[in-house]
């Protein structure tokens, strides 16, 4: 048991968890405070495809055995997919709107995405101070699938503008407690950065989530984003990257497989672009965090840019850069490393210890909610106290800016004990 | 130095050695002889567009200062890019098809990738008895660029005929030393059944390159490629993924650097598409090679892949599945490992040193031609000799069936000497 945290600010034997990884969402309905009229019908039409879509896949890929057992495997977690019956007959757009607008229906947000109440009450029964926000599906197709679905872009932005302003008004309820990422597309740069600033003026610090697809504009790499590095460096606003995207792998047994498979990888390219566009160069105080996209991958990916960075033909275009990729990497990227699980955190030393950030993937069925403190166990339980306080809690405080002092009385009040964590270890 | 080599087959201190990676293609206008005169001028203003771009990109992306030093350090492999003069007006037409005409010119082949004579010499001349021969640009963009260029499917088609009658002429010349890569696309699957059956006939024994890219279609892991694995299976043919294609990145100053940094990723995907469709589980006699794309990486996707695997969602779906990732890449995956660098080789145990095959990448600038000893001794010359024949020879004559005992008189007289390769090392 400590008498003084490696933190210095605590000599408690209580854990400051912050989450780097949790998401939030509205139900449909509830975003129309949030959009000019005009948009609604739109709004509207557009969630009833989506959510076409979405019951068309679920009856496609499961048969009610599978979910039954994923349900079983997933324990507390897997309540919702358990209750989820899949239709066999095609509902109607009334069905749907209502299945929409139900929080206990399996096709729309549980009460804890939209209600920030029960949402406080579940983060800290599970021991969470406070928490990194990633949407999500919004609007027309805004949030981690932006560009999956073509969308009018004018339609689009909208959805974008309305979830963060929904999200701004769902973190100030906490204050200090809910770091939100703003959304954003590629449209129109210029929009883009106004967009960020609103977004930060509005409360959003948790930083703007990069769409992992930039559809069918120039990837990351191209100097027509250079606006957006600028402003989220002076803004000191995280950009972001996190798993979900993929190309449509269409209604194949193998679809799913696949996109497990790959989502991560994505999710992962916008790093290499920032690296060889310079932007890490020009922009020293720009952070870039990667989200659920795991850790390990960093070592394989930093070992092959190193090697092909010294390609003759290679040096020739990259002689601005002052510095080699994993430095870069050490100055100004992180990862949040989401549930990482124990044979990735065995990678954390080389990685770096200051690079890594716990998350829950709160309230998702893959995370750690409402069993973290078993999955804490299993990854953290054997690590130095110093090594524990750093990833659950206070690398996060230091990337985005949670007041430690300010969380430090909760986290006595609802924190685990490292004796807990240690337990059974 | 050895009496009875590790393969049993030599007691020579002489090392046979088979490049799994050459490339050859012929001057523009020889692929006229193997194409329906009706698609003549059509392939002539395809490779006109063709030319132009490549021009262009040359233009645009280096300075004459670049391409000098890039031919300093290239050493003598780089005779060819220091021969080249930067076009500073338009050229005409016919100064272009005067250039694709001439072996002469930097943007036309060298003569040892079409001349079946100059090719043995210097094949011979840098101690390779046998190799494995993959394509360069082919008519109507077929070939490691595949879907890259819009092009109407039948003239691709008619490109590919073109392209492989014209390679099964090459490899004859030397019965036994030359195993031709055909080339396919994936437009119709049941044509493209026959194409591969028709490429066996013609004698391309060193299987079929799987475009990269699939354009419009559905990627690899659809089931409607099953006829592709199955014909390959029957007739033996490796399905080979090499890397090449990507995206395209478009002008900017970091557009080569991403092109270097993400070309084996594109050509890794193919990998975890078949293992997931169930094509190694069903075919088990299919052998997959993948060449040029590194070595390592396939560590960390297995690590990835294996772990992916026991996610509980994941298991319904691949419940057909009787081996884990690693077990498939174990049974009937190969890697051609090209120049292999040092630090790649460190991890041959790791990944298994009956998977591994060394290649030259004749007569491309970053192989090691013409200095393979060199290249080689930095890598292997340390290694055992019983591992520097296996990733050096055999191995390659296991996986493509290389009659070594008509190789090794040959060997003989031209192989390097396992001293040679010791030398300094």
């Amino acid at each position: 048991m400590s008498q003084t945290g490696s933190n210095g600010r605590s000599a408690s034997d209580r854990l400051l968890l912050i989450s780097s990884d949790c998401h939030a969402g509205a139900l449909p309905v509830m975003y129309e405070e949030y959009m000019p009229r005009k948009y609604h019908a739109a709004a509207t039409e557009w969630w009833l495809g989506y959510a076409r879509e979405m019951m068309h896949r679920a009856g496609t890929f499961f048969d009610q055995e599978a979910v039954e057992a994923y349900a079983e495997q997933a324990g507390e977690g897997g309540g919702r997919m358990k209750a989820m019956t899949l239709p066999d007959t095609r509902p109607s757009d009334d069905e749907i709107l209502a299945m929409l607008a139900d929080e206990t229906s399996p096709f729309a947000p549980r009460r804890g995405e939209f209600d920030p109440t029960t949402r406080l009450a579940e983060l800290e029964a599970d021991g969470i101070v406070a928490e990194v926000v990633f949407p999500q599906m919004a609007p027309f197709g805004a949030g981690l699938m932006q560009y999956r679905h073509p969308v009018p872009p004018e339609h689009n932005l909208e959805g974008i503008r309305a979830y963060n302003r929904w999200l701004a008004d769902l973190c100030k309820t906490n204050p200090g407690r809910h770091a939100g990422v703003a959304l954003i597309n590629v449209e129109d740069i210029d929009v883009t950065v106004k967009e960020i600033r609103n977004a930060k003026d509005m409360g959003l610090w948790g930083g703007v989530l990069l769409p992992t697809s930039t559809g069918d504009h120039p990837y990351y790499h191209d100097e027509r984003y250079e606006p957006i590095w600028s402003v989220c460096e002076e803004l000191g606003m995280p950009i972001q990257s996190h798993a979900g995207w993929s190309p449509d792998y269409g209604d194949g047994p193998a679809a799913t497989p696949m996109y497990i498979s790959e989502v991560d990888m994505w999710a992962h390219r916008p790093f290499t672009a920032l690296l060889w566009s310079g932007a890490f160069e020009r922009h020293p105080d720009l952070k870039y965090v990667l989200t659920e996209t795991g850790c390990s991958w960093i070592l394989e990916t930093l070992r092959v840019l190193e090697f092909k960075a010294d390609n003759p033909i290679f040096k020739h275009f990259t002689k601005d850069l002052s510095l080699r990729p994993s430095e870069y990497f050490a100055r100004q990227c992180f990862i949040g490393a989401s549930f990482m699980p124990a044979h990735e955190g065995r990678d954390r030393h080389a990685i770096g210890l200051d690079k890594l950030m716990w998350g829950s993937d709160y309230p998702h069925l893959e995370g750690t909610w409402p069993n973290t403190m078993e999955a804490l166990r299993e990854t953290f339980g054997t690590y130095p106290e110093a090594e524990i306080r750093a990833l659950l809690g206070t690398n996060a405080a230091e990337v985005y800016g949670f007041d430690l002092d300010a969380l430090a009385p909760i986290a006595e009040r609802i924190g685990p004990t490292l004796s807990e964590l240690r337990a059974g270890a």
